[in-house]
């Protein structure tokens, strides 16, 4: 087994055990990695979330995962760090989750009731902030201790790293920027409850929804998207990089959107760097030129270089982030 | 001397010296004062800045008012942690200003600058930013560890703490929430040489320029502030305060944007406390609520309840941040 050689040391960080665990906690499956504690992903795996009973098992079936791993690859309580996990919701500095809708899970710590299971030492942070972490530790954010992940997907995640820590919030809510105000006129709810946060316009759902609402609005507009079956945000992002018109303005408002807000969030924390994640950032070099565009138009002049890389970790961030979150000083 | 008392050790923070400088940089004064190591301010003092010559004589000014300082009150070298200072510009977190435009001062490191001149420990920041650290150490932030103090003056500064340490940001320009993009049609510059920052509108300056427009442009409005002489922000929020129409729609304006702009701060750094300082926030609860009642409408559910409460450091803030920031684990 390949990770079988990192058990001469070789690849861990001075003064720390040659392995450790990060878990990403799905609503629909959970996803293990074993690292060398220097970041190198040795293995990978994954199952079902069993979200029954308020999500009661998770935890065990983590646990149980974790144990056989251990004992297959003949690896000592000794010889790992221990578990860290991203989870959907937000999370307190000290683990404690406050509810995570799609694992049923209500009120309690994370690291505390885990570490009973395993004997382990265990970290647990928000799947969307650990994700910046990770993009940190071995993806698009290599070599900075100041950056802001924006994870663009259906929805927006985003995470906040400060001189090499995660930003977590007081209310386990630090990085919803998905949910910055941007428009107050707004009559639709998002998925928050709140009207006209960025993540209704600018997630690929809300680049879709702006699109079908355009075609409707203006059915003398000749554009590609009207063939489009189903009409996804690739489908946009695609039209929009072959010239169609209609796609070229609804990307631009998008791009508009995000740098604003990347302008916004830079004029609180003015980071060394932003890398864009998810599955919008499949469209690459011109989805980063366009967000950066506005960006410079209107961030503060000390702010207006600030780097912009594409993410690199792809679903894998999650358990990066998560395993270097409990290496974190 | 009532700060004799102190020698004895009582109020120092235990393995600490009993004592620490904070100085505050301005462009027309430098402020110092001699604090215990626990945070009371025990003495302060001002001279006037010398900015000629690029400000060379500044950090030698500084230098011997302290020595001088330290000879007549009878302290050692080993009984002071040092000295920490307030400017007024971007500081890099090793203490490297990057001109400050207001003290003639081009890019060089100003902690190993005046250790040269004293011998002493030395840490400097931005003034807006230390001035976070003072409020949480001694003022309105008093039992928190992560908060944004935003400073409504003349402009608009601010600072945020996290986990108990200042964010300094990449360029040294975090907490630039002032420059925060809010309208995208301005077509007057701010002083930065951006359109449309969030100081143009609700800084004290922003509110007197929009006054003048409005009483301009509306002659058939009656208002108490045609009458005023000269019109200052403080004369708008009396009005107000008295019921005037035309005051009441200019400080809900003002109220309406902070409160925006603080819940997109929320959505990045999540803080427990927004703590509200400067000259405008003499007007005391009425700004605050309405702040606050906007900051409500649009911040994230989980934010939603952040605390927000009144600055108490007055123009001290700068000498407490400063020393705090020398004070930083």
């Amino acid at each position: 087994m390949m990770w079988r050689e990192d058990n001469s040391g070789a690849g861990k960080e001075p003064g720390m055990r040659p392995y450790v665990y990060g878990v990403d906690v799905g609503g629909e499956s959970v996803k293990l990695g074993l690292f060398s504690t220097n970041g190198t992903l040795l293995e990978k795996w994954t199952f079902p979330t069993r979200r029954e009973r308020g999500g009661e098992s998770i935890l065990p079936d983590i646990a149980a995962s974790v144990q056989a791993h251990m004992r297959s690859a003949g690896i000592d309580p000794g010889d790992t760090e221990g578990i860290g996990l991203g989870v959907p919701g937000p999370v307190l500095e000290d683990g404690t989750v406050l509810r995570c809708v799609n694992l049923g899970w209500d009120v309690f710590n994370v690291p505390q009731r885990l570490n009973g299971l395993t004997g382990l030492r265990v970290r647990a942070g928000n799947d969307a902030n650990v994700a910046a972490l990770g993009e940190m530790w071995r993806g698009g954010g290599r070599g900075t201790r100041d950056l802001v992940l924006i994870t663009l997907g259906t929805g927006i995640g985003a995470g906040a790293v400060v001189n090499g820590r995660l930003v977590t919030g007081a209310h386990g809510s630090a990085g919803e920027i998905g949910h910055m105000p941007v428009n107050e006129n707004e009559t639709v709810p998002c998925t928050c409850g709140k009207r006209g946060c960025l993540e209704q316009y600018a997630s690929a759902a809300g680049l879709v929804s702006a699109a079908v609402r355009v075609l409707r609005e203006h059915p003398e507009q000749a554009s590609v998207l009207r063939t489009a079956e189903p009409l996804t945000a690739k489908e946009i992002f695609d039209a929009s990089a072959m010239g169609d018109p209609v796609a070229r303005r609804l990307t631009d408002e998008v791009y508009r959107l995000l740098g604003r807000a990347l302008a916004a969030a830079a004029s609180v924390l003015d980071p060394e760097l932003f890398v864009i994640g998810g599955g919008m950032s499949r469209a690459g070099l011109p989805l980063l030129e366009g967000i950066r565009k506005y960006y410079r138009s209107c961030a503060f002049h000390a702010s207006r270089q600030t780097g912009f890389r594409l993410a690199e970790l792809g679903n894998d961030a999650g358990i990066y982030g998560a395993a270097r979150l409990l290496l974190e000083e």
